[in-house]
């Protein structure tokens, strides 16, 4: 992959071509019978098919064939990163997802609020799920924290769940997690596996044990464990690989976290699919490329309601045309990864995808589904190869060798 | 790489079977209209269907989804070698396409003739683009330029063009262009990054010193530089992966050089596709391996010429039935990478390639074309892994493992 990233550093060249990355999260789908259609299939989507017909159709593997990915490396892949290459700590995830900007000098840690016994046994590792007002008033509790030499973060995230992030000189993140996994037992000592990294576990030593004081009297939220401590990850940006000036226009904060991670401006999106297209035409002169996520098609398969992730198909479809109206010299809509509503869950198969530019080669694809793609002139290809596609399409690629 | 050539030696056998890769240059294409027809779909075709529907089709992708090769790597991946692990300097590639034969202790260069004022400095990096007559005339001149325990070749390619190939003994090529790819400043000394490469780049300054002395008075030609410094790249011969005798025949310098360099030998195949099917017939018996090149779909497609580029189509097909009549036990037909006549260029689309053979699993495709071929059993595989696929099917290739 560093190898994939070295050429196109080597052959990309400047143009004022640009690229629209259209990306209906979880997009792939599941018929609920055999031989039945998909969400996709099942939405009326006359712009899309449109699309299909005049572009060219495929469909992306996020990682590898029979893996699920989450919403990190499905992006990353997207991005041109190779997901298994570049991995993103749980902790910076989190962090992510609530809209935390964490450095190159932190470390972030999911945390559970948990339940322990007089003797510190763990009897609850959720705590009960208290609700997420109780998990910020607990954080709020926490903010009074101090540790010598490192600045610490709390955060509330839902339910039991929240963010702990530790900024300081030297900090690694070979730190194991504190959670032991299991009740009857206590909570771990943090330790680390090199010097900065003993630094961290020190930190959170003394932050766990500050924790332990002040929510003593907080019983079923009387105790707190960290995992998944993880720093940010050395990513090159968009702008290092392929020379673009790349934005995110993205309501949701974990996918403007991602998005800054690969050196995207994030814009101030608004709340809506309007918004989003409000934004997309505000910034259109000044930016190649423009990454704009839609959340919907994701969270009503996460919900198994099919009809409504329909719905929400047909919503993106609706855009296409303001999409369009822009003359985008390239236009590609796919999905980070499938979540099928039988399924309820992020899945393996494979992403549908169109890519649309006057230099691509059509194929005999007439609407955009899944049965449909497979017949497309893109093949099934990993993700991480869609950017090469784009940026050659966008004639941002000069020739290989002569 | 090195692992398949590796796995190929260990698996392959004898046999008299025999394999014709015939190279259509640049087949693949695209319509000129979203839902049209390409230059191979238009074109009548009534043998190379035939052999579609008797053989398997598929589409390769010369290197990766999105790169556009060069001839150079473009043929590397047809004789089974990964493009991009073998890169080939761009000082041997113009020496190969003028017909230059390097060896092992040769350092080729790409020339230019340019312009420098009475300081030094260059004005016209292409001299004005000289004519060819007169980049002849300079050479001439050039050729009497003596550098002790070097030998050095000057040779004219066309306008400001030429090539200069430095032989002796231990001459690297890591060194600099002389070419500062800019004009108002004086050409670059050339330096070498290790021992030998000095030698070479003293051989260089020497050969410039003596060029600017004898070019002094010949403005606009009156100065010259030298990049793409390159050996003759160390690789694998088909004889020594495959075990195959084999030969080309080709027409145009640049691929016979190509062919070369992987060992095969180059035969004299005379100057039309006819005097190529006289040579196939003639040295039926000596070869185990024919790659014949057909340069015409390249040079009309990077025309811009559609109607051309079908009907040199047409003119390849017209030649199949001679080659099928010797019986080939394998037959492919390819290209080395797709040359739209609507780019008017090289191109990264995947390049409709059919192989016919006795063991091939014939699939539903019913005519050679790029959309007909999406459906073939051959998929959209690497360029790479052709070679393999012949060797298989040519009865050459042993069981992996027990």
């Amino acid at each position: 992959m560093n190898n994939l990233h070295e050429l196109v550093r080597e052959l990309r060249q400047p143009s004022q071509s640009k690229i629209v990355l259209l990306v209906a999260d979880g997009l792939g789908g599941l018929p609920l019978e055999p031989g039945g259609k998909t969400e996709l299939e099942t939405a009326n989507t006359p712009h899309l098919d449109q699309c299909a017909r005049e572009g060219v159709c495929g469909l992306s593997i996020p990682v590898l064939p029979g893996i699920t990915p989450g919403s990190g490396p499905g992006h990353l892949g997207l991005f041109g990163f190779d997901p298994l290459e570049h991995r993103i700590g749980r902790g910076i995830l989190e962090a992510l997802g609530i809209g935390i900007e964490v450095g190159p000098n932190s470390v972030a840690a999911r945390g559970n609020f948990c339940t322990v016994d007089r003797n510190g046994l763990i009897t609850d590792r959720r705590a009960g799920r208290p609700t997420t007002e109780r998990c910020a008033e607990m954080c709020q509790l926490l903010q009074q924290i101090r540790v010598p030499g490192v600045e610490i973060l709390v955060e509330p995230v839902r339910e039991h769940r929240l963010v702990v992030v530790f900024t300081g000189e030297n900090l690694g993140d070979a730190v194991n997690d504190t959670d032991p996994q299991q009740t009857g037992v206590k909570p771990l000592p943090a330790k680390g596996e090199d010097e900065a990294s003993q630094r961290t576990a020190n930190a959170v030593n003394a932050f766990v044990e500050q924790a332990a004081r002040i929510l003593h009297d907080h019983a079923p939220t009387n105790m707190v464990t960290l995992r998944g401590l993880s720093r940010y990850p050395k990513i090159d940006t968009l702008q290092e690989v392929y020379g673009l000036r790349a934005v995110a226009i993205a309501v949701y904060p974990m996918y403007k976290g991602l998005a800054r991670l690969v050196g995207m401006d994030i814009a101030d999106a608004g709340s809506t699919l309007q918004d989003q297209m409000h934004t997309l035409e505000r910034l259109w002169d000044r930016y190649d490329f423009f990454f704009i996520h839609f959340k919907y098609t994701d969270s009503t398969g996460e919900d198994g309601n099919f009809d409504a992730k329909v719905e929400m198909i047909e919503k993106l479809d609706a855009v296409i045309p303001t999409i369009r109206a822009l003359k985008p010299d390239v236009l590609i809509v796919t999905g980070d990864h499938s979540t099928p509503s039988k399924l309820r869950s992020h899945s393996w198969h494979p992403v549908p995808t169109l890519l649309l530019a006057s230099s691509c080669r059509t194929d005999a694809v007439e609407e955009f589904g899944e049965r449909a793609c497979l017949s497309g002139g893109l093949g099934q290809f990993e993700a991480k190869h869609l950017m090469t596609l784009a940026m050659a399409h966008a004639g941002r690629l000069g020739k290989f060798g002569a």
